[in-house]
């Protein structure tokens, strides 16, 4: 598939998409039941700092809670899959991550061995300065080289890092990651200038249709975060805060704070929905 | 080698800088030629949103100025290698950027691919995870495996993020790089939460002697940082603002400000060291 007829697939779809678009609003929030929404987590640990500790504590709570999977960094997803053995929650990790520079090549190297060693799920970030050099068939090629070599063992969720790109940029992104075969698109590394936003979301949902998942990821934090973007169309959460998530509606979180002093990316005690600039 | 007999050097080394290091200060300012520091500086592009054209020009300016290398991510460096062809300067990649989380086997992968499109410079991030869980063994094989891959083709640089380490593990991520046979250590992604200082570069000179380079990233902007740096013991400058520092000391920049408006993370104009908030 040459440069051409990519243009030609993406012109369609967002000329569709964005006639669709015109005036549309995110979905009206619709209540969901607190515990319902640990099916839709990705538990994720994604620092570079992180260490092996933090990651056995993360995959404890994801089978305390019945996460959906486990997103770690590549170096540790063989103990992941140790650690989730029998659980039922995937072992899940990053490809190409944060900047997705890497070459097809390379990106297809890196899925083998996650692939290799316990991965069933696989995001990989798409390669932005090829969008921006408009060279579709090499962000093509790059997607089709990780679903390749996932196939059959690991879905591909394509990271878009969607704060990078323009609406257009992120139809075609949809329409190509789509065409090469991958299971999902998400929106955000969580490491860019900007995260998951509901209108995104629905866009890119409407890009891909009801057959192919899309995954929000990216400053959802709390229980009201979670219900928006699956109000807006995504079946897969990516958070660091899947504790607070599922611990319910909170309001501002101010009247449940304990005033622990402990405040880090999540409140320690799950019991504070809040979010502080200074997390 | 075991984690017993890594810990045993690391302990004696960490012993002897740490008793070297009492009251000492990076070394007094001594002025250097503006122009001769583009021997050192490699002139570097690393957003992940970077395009093709961004790339070109960024070679195109290296030739001019005879820079040291072209630093890019890996998808590029094919590119840059044809663009360098008979310019004597080096094409340089990075692998495992900027998390450097991906295991051994991926990133001897990644090198491999990277010297195979004409890198003969390599800049690995060390796996700041592992020396988070004190697990020395495998920061070693995973310098030891891009070593490995590169050898007889291209110069390895370990980036260790310093800004995420204590003293102690910089001088142990030092000491496990030279173990491993890399060629420099290298202070910072500059995606991180802080860059290169002098007394950082000073503690890691100090640490590798002067058979091994070192090279100050992270924040390296004006004339005067790049002077600073090279004092302190660095040999080698990671900076996108390459043409500000061989323009020469302008002072804190204001007075040669032309007040384009068009201010970047370096000034478009070559005209001014100003560091902006805003950049």
């Amino acid at each position: 598939m040459d440069t051409n007829q990519i243009n030609e697939i993406v012109k369609k779809v967002v000329k569709e998409v964005m006639a669709q678009s015109e005036g549309a609003q995110a979905g009206a929030s619709m209540p969901i039941p607190p515990q319902s929404l640990a099916a839709y987590i990705d538990h994720t640990l994604l620092k570079s700092d992180a260490s092996i500790e933090e990651v056995e504590k993360t995959c404890e709570e994801a089978r305390q809670h019945r996460f959906a999977s486990v997103c770690v960094n590549p170096s540790y997803i063989r103990f992941v899959a140790e650690q989730l053995k029998g659980s039922g929650v995937i072992p899940c990790c990053v490809v190409g991550f944060p900047f997705g520079t890497q070459t097809p090549a390379a990106k297809k190297s890196e899925t083998l061995d996650a692939v290799k060693n316990g991965a069933k799920e696989v995001d990989m970030v798409i390669n932005v300065g090829a969008i921006k050099s408009r060279d579709w068939p090499l962000v093509k090629r790059d997607v089709e080289a990780v679903v390749e070599a996932a196939k059959g063992k690991a879905g591909v969720k394509v990271i878009l890092e969607t704060c990078l790109l323009t609406d257009e940029e992120i139809v075609k992104a949809c329409t190509v990651s789509k065409l090469a075969g991958a299971d999902f698109v998400k929106t955000s590394t969580g490491y860019s200038k900007g995260g998951a936003t509901a209108e995104v979301v629905a866009l890119m949902r409407k890009v891909v249709g009801p057959d192919m998942g899309v995954k929000a990821s990216g400053g959802v934090r709390t229980y009201e975060d979670a219900v928006t973007m699956i109000n807006a169309g995504a079946n897969r959460l990516g958070a660091s805060a899947g504790i607070a998530i599922v611990a319910g509606p909170k309001g501002d979180g101010s009247e449940s704070c304990v005033a622990c002093g402990a405040c880090s990316a999540t409140c320690p005690t799950g019991n504070c929905g809040i979010v502080k600039s200074s997390y």
